[in-house]
């Protein structure tokens, strides 16, 4: 591909040479002189001079001192729209294969891929152009929108309701039974029957191993445009709000409501029974302990907000200088007392 | 379902209109009409008076001001076995699926439920009245009591030992490998095989994803009626004493031996070759990092006493403050110097 | 056995009767008088005078009192070898399972045990020997080399490229879609399309339901010898160096690079976009904000130096009482300004 078609399908402009032949896209430290690249994060902008990228594309004010360049507003939603001209990975082609087991009872949408393995259980029914790769378990009763891609071996339990274009990475699993034990002294403890569901949204995503637990009663609720990346927990009867990220191996407790365009960094835990504020940020291992509203940026465990967390943080590591000073300031005390005697 | 009927399967006394319908189970905050909820939880009171259920469990003391009312003594006891009456999701039929491989040399149980594509090895003994969802996979050599529920895809390694009534979650993991590798300088790690297996005691339940390693040497070992959440570690050599429950994402380093009816929460984290005492709680994200007594509350990374700990989270919230206090004191103290000279 | 034998099969001395007859391995605390146990870590050597093992594994300098003893430079390493000779789990028969369905274009090496309802993709090279067990998914287009272990259920997505020697235990994802979503004020985040791969090095070991994702360009590489425990992520774009070892449950955000012989203990986290230099280690929980250099020992979130960070956390554990004593300091001296008034 020539750089000034790509330029031209992605609407930007070319500084240097159009006629410049791409045949893929990689990052600036490894790519040759026929990949395209970008800089948006400029932590990596010290890479520029020494890059042998054919192109690299860059926000307004970044400057290369020799080689193409497609100037862009945002180099990241622009490299982005780049990858997928470049995604060369194996279509999927509609059909059933002829080891998927159906059930008698289930719908499958039109052009659909089923591939091997796949089990799909009574009164399930599936969107049109949806695909099931190898291994995928659909339980009975689940229904399930257009377009959703289910990676090998995921899991879909009894009754889940699923919008349309959702994604489940591999070994995702939706609906397992939530963890809902009563003590019982002098006994083992007893299970609490969870005849909930789960419920997700159009266009979210699921990561590879991540689990979303199904209610007790009511709903564990996924909302639309959720991305959830991988070893993630949501227990029983938690909500999570249109638009949120929640990076890997975070947690959230039972009954939990996560409010809209959260974002979690990864290992982050939330408590039960909390709500998160929409638009509310939790740092990366920070532990929520309670409620947090709108808008607020939280850190550490227990959860505070960042900038108190960061300056207290600092202030921790100098937490043994500071018994030494106060030491030194009680011994001048009881100096002053005792030449006073 | 008449509430007096429920309340004489329940044994609980109805306060209001026992000829009331009720059709389901449902939360406080979404129930209908013909719904029946509880209120365990005290936080959740407030939510009474807005509540449109049909009914509502009440402990003694708690008042609604309208509406129907199933008094209990442990309104959450009830309400679980409220759920188990409305549990309508599909049962499984004994009988095995044609396309299910089960070794020759296999003992499968009376009325078991063998789903489809399920894998069991040479030499397995399942107990009767078991459950094999899709895809699980029993390798050679495991011993497994009856009532035995495993979800799709589930793993149950070579030579597991597993007792009565147990159920793993859809990818539960039992028997991998644990993780012994010893340090080689100037080489690669060097693998420890590992020979020991894994015991799962009666009535445990293992979660979605989580994973129970086999033992180097020996077994570890999952007590009775030790409840498992998702994504949880156990690592090789472990040992989890009777109806400890271990809330998601926990995890335990190797040879560690956890006692009875232990209760950890979100994301805590154990160390090796510790020990912690029968009745221990750790609280979320705590960290273990040696043995801890009988009865201990912890928290905190490491963990400490969870009343100490909380006291010394308010300190560190005012740790900035402190310094600027310390600092003044000290330019106080100098000040005094100066006078003095 | 008799020990003699196990003696010179391990080049060691033995010290006692060699003709004892040995029959397997167990720990120290369980052995009894036909198994081989050892002492590596001190702090079992107080269970030695207890223990009825048939003979143990002591380092120069450990004495026994009673029983027969293997004499060995690391016991560590010899009870490794040890378990290699007592190993008596199934070993796997070369053999392609007639259920597993393997695309036409794909190539499987001689020799290869692939277990029953296998999928292998298009264009897919399997080396030699390499042995997958049932319900292991390969996506078209990944290369394998020789010797390649894939317990039940692990998928390997397509296009990975993966070394010889390497192990995935069960549920193991190799090469799923990265989290990346750009921002998209106003509607829902962006999926930017994960159009590189994976590189697995010679000899890794990828523990069980363990994610390791593709990279959005280029590649995530996983280094030879490396070792990942079970529930580890590694995010899009990382690269982690020859022999590192990762506990269970660590995870590594997008784009970071670790060293080679690095070890982070059990649910670490390292940032993204940084850089941990060769040798570093990580304390448990310990959550690495930035970069980190060669050697380094870091502990606490954020990390820092492990021996500071012990002394901070002594000092936090006294914060109260620092708080007190500040409390009477700031007293005394105002009233020393009241006595001066």
């Amino acid at each position: 591909v020539l750089l000034k078609d790509i330029a031209s399908r992605l609407q930007l402009v070319v500084e240097g040479d159009g006629d410049a032949e791409i045949t893929g896209c990689a990052p600036i430290d490894e790519a040759g002189p026929k990949d395209l690249t970008f800089v948006g994060n400029p932590r990596y902008a010290r890479l520029l001079d020494a890059s042998r990228a054919g192109a690299v594309i860059l926000a307004p004010g970044t400057s290369r001192a020799v080689g193409n360049v497609l100037r862009a507003a945002s180099p990241q939603v622009a490299f982005a729209a780049a990858l997928a001209l470049f995604d060369t990975r194996p279509a999927v082609r509609a059909g059933i294969h002829p080891t998927a087991v159906i059930d008698d009872s289930a719908t499958i949408g039109a052009d659909c891929h089923v591939g091997a393995y796949v089990v799909v259980g009574e009164g399930v029914t599936l969107g049109d152009c949806s695909v099931l790769y190898p291994h995928v378990t659909i339980y009975p009763g689940a229904t399930i929108g257009p377009r959703f891609v289910a990676h090998a071996g995921a899991v879909v339990r009894e009754g889940a309701v699923i919008g349309s274009d959702v994604v489940l990475q591999p070994g995702a699993v939706i609906g397992a039974d939530g963890f809902g034990f009563l003590p019982n002294p002098g006994g083992l403890p007893q299970a609490v029957p969870q005849i909930g569901t789960v419920e997700i949204g159009d266009h979210a995503e699921i990561g590879a191993n991540t689990t979303v637990d199904r209610a007790a009663v009511g709903a564990t609720r996924i909302g639309r445009g959720v991305k959830l990346d991988n070893l993630v927990q949501i227990a029983h009867g938690c909500q999570v709000g249109e638009g949120s990220l929640l990076a890997a191996q975070v947690g959230v407790a039972g009954s939990s409501r996560i409010g809209k365009n959260v974002l979690a960094g990864g290992q982050a835990g939330i408590t039960g029974h909390a709500s998160v504020g929409d638009g509310a940020q939790i740092a990366a291992q920070g532990g929520v302990t309670g409620d947090i509203p709108s808008g607020a940026v939280v850190a550490g465990m227990p959860a505070i907000d960042i900038k108190l967390w960061r300056r207290c943080m600092v202030a921790l590591g100098r937490l043994p200088e500071i018994l030494v000073r106060l030491r030194a300031v009680e011994r001048r005390l009881a100096g002053k007392d005792e030449n006073r005697r």
